[in-house]
């Protein structure tokens, strides 16, 4: 199998400027009283308050940026049932690209709401997703844009972590959720390239575990099923180009499990006043659980990717 | 009755120089969604942010700031159950004034432990809480900082109103929930007195009309009984003063009830990521009932006063 080049920060740099003045500089903000708790000088980034509510507008709208005008034209397809879908079809719409979005016939009605709100054709189905977008892709002659294994994304979604040193140059860690793998390689080749010595840590949960399964197997891992709050993290596979990233550029990868995470995701809430989502709160929960050990009074950042949930599924999470 | 002056700007600038660099100057966002949802060009004034999660802290730092020295190594003392309790005992702590609160013995445990956590010694009695608070002031010769009936605390809310101004310039209407009438005071005071054209609405719980019933008795009423999700809001009485500024400043005070607020609450946290409490999110619950009624298009504030609510209390709510 080849070994696609890792994202250059010359990549992630053009990113930044394509997305200038679309998408909101999130900001990264300190939380002293769980910065007590852990040990540390925390800060969160807050991705939750990013257009579409996640970080998957940074990627989708860089990747969107590079089609060519024919291809623009002809449109753009995606599978998902999540925040990747709304991300898609809220920059297809800024850029004027037809959108179709295939999503499983038990995707959350907010979810497809949200996506058609944006302009975005869905299709619903209860058979393969994979295969159902990938006959309609090619019918209809549709680019497919990938959730989180192209380096266009990664060097969209690198464009976070070059605002995070923005904000905390004296970072000694950054903690990112891991499901697809598409964000923690972003930040990560932003902010190994510019700061080395920074370590880079990923949590994903105990019940889809697919990049400590790919880490171990030295090749990108598929899980026949998935178990988990968080949705955000529940890829059942990674991508080729996330898992050599990974493999070149994070510390370390730890488990937490789902008491955990909701824990996490309740002290954010009632301690910062922000909502994050499950995928989001799993930074925290690496580091309350003791999963991540940093040098205590060391300056961590964790990620907060995103706030998409509904208020039905919170109240069962909380 | 002697009618109080109202506060001036230039107490409200001078409160500004005091409160500089100790508090967070919260931003004010727009919302997109919600204002389609109400027809409006809509922000949100997100006060949750600011140290010890609500307001309250800019009217006490502005108050202890005008305390004589001996007065401050005496120490000062209040009754409440809630955000105007943590807020003392931060602020006092800050300046390294010996602070009482006095609260009920059915106070939630968190809030007293948070009092306790920023240096309040605080006092639970299952009796009278005015009475016992009186009592032990004269016993130990100390200062009562009222919640909300004191020019200075209503000059310290007013530096709220300063920058919403300056966030939002074209504002149209502001909207702040009303429980004493301290916060609607201060922020009236700052808006009237600079944009005089600036429509001032409150919004009191159905359950706790304690300023609508004073606005028709024409004098601060007390009301036997209070019922309503908003703690926030749910003061037994107002004061002299917030009666005079609301009489002179503001253009309407409306009535939400519980379902109405606990709509505004979901909607807020779902769609913009910020927890306000009920009392905060009463305001656009004012504009969704269309008791507020504003020029469709024009420019409106919803002040969200604070974001301090219990997981437990949330999962109730929502």
């Amino acid at each position: 199998m080849s070994i696609p080049a890792l994202v250059s920060l010359e990549a992630i740099r053009a990113a930044q400027t394509v997305i200038a003045g679309r998408l909101h500089r999130t900001p990264t903000v300190r939380s002293a009283y769980l910065g007590e708790l852990t040990q540390t000088r925390l800060y969160f980034q807050l991705e939750m308050f990013q257009k579409t509510g996640s970080f998957k507008v940074r990627g989708v709208l860089n990747n969107l940026h590079h089609l060519s005008e024919t291809d623009k034209r002809k449109g753009v397809i995606t599978l998902s049932a999540g925040n990747h879908a709304q991300a898609l079809a809220w920059a297809a719409q800024q850029m004027g690209v037809p959108c179709t979005v295939v999503m499983p016939a038990t995707a959350v009605k907010s979810k497809v709401e949200a996506t058609k709100g944006y302009g975005g054709e869905v299709i619903q189905t209860a058979g393969n997703l994979l295969e159902t977008c990938l006959t309609i892709q090619k019918e209809r002659g549709l680019t497919l844009v990938h959730p989180f294994d192209h380096p266009m994304t990664i060097a969209g979604h690198g464009t976070a972590g070059l605002e995070m040193l923005e904000d905390v140059p004296d970072a000694a860690a950054v903690i990112c959720g891991v499901g697809g793998g598409g964000w923690i390689s972003g930040v990560a080749a932003a902010v190994k390239q510019l700061k080395p010595g920074i370590k880079i840590y990923g949590v994903e949960p105990e019940g889809a575990p697919t990049m400590t399964r790919s880490l171990e197997q030295g090749k990108p891992a598929t899980l026949d099923s998935l178990n988990t709050i968080a949705d955000g993290l529940a890829a059942p596979f990674v991508g080729q180009h996330n898992l050599e990233h990974t493999q070149a550029l994070v510390d370390q990868i730890v488990l937490v499990n789902d008491a955990q995470i909701a824990q996490a995701m309740g002290l954010i809430l009632e301690r910062c006043k922000v909502l994050a989502e499950p995928a989001a709160a799993s930074t925290l929960a690496g580091l309350l659980s003791g999963k991540i050990k940093v040098e205590p009074g060391s300056t961590v950042i964790c990620a907060l990717s995103g706030g998409n949930i509904d208020l039905e599924r919170l109240k069962l999470v909380l």
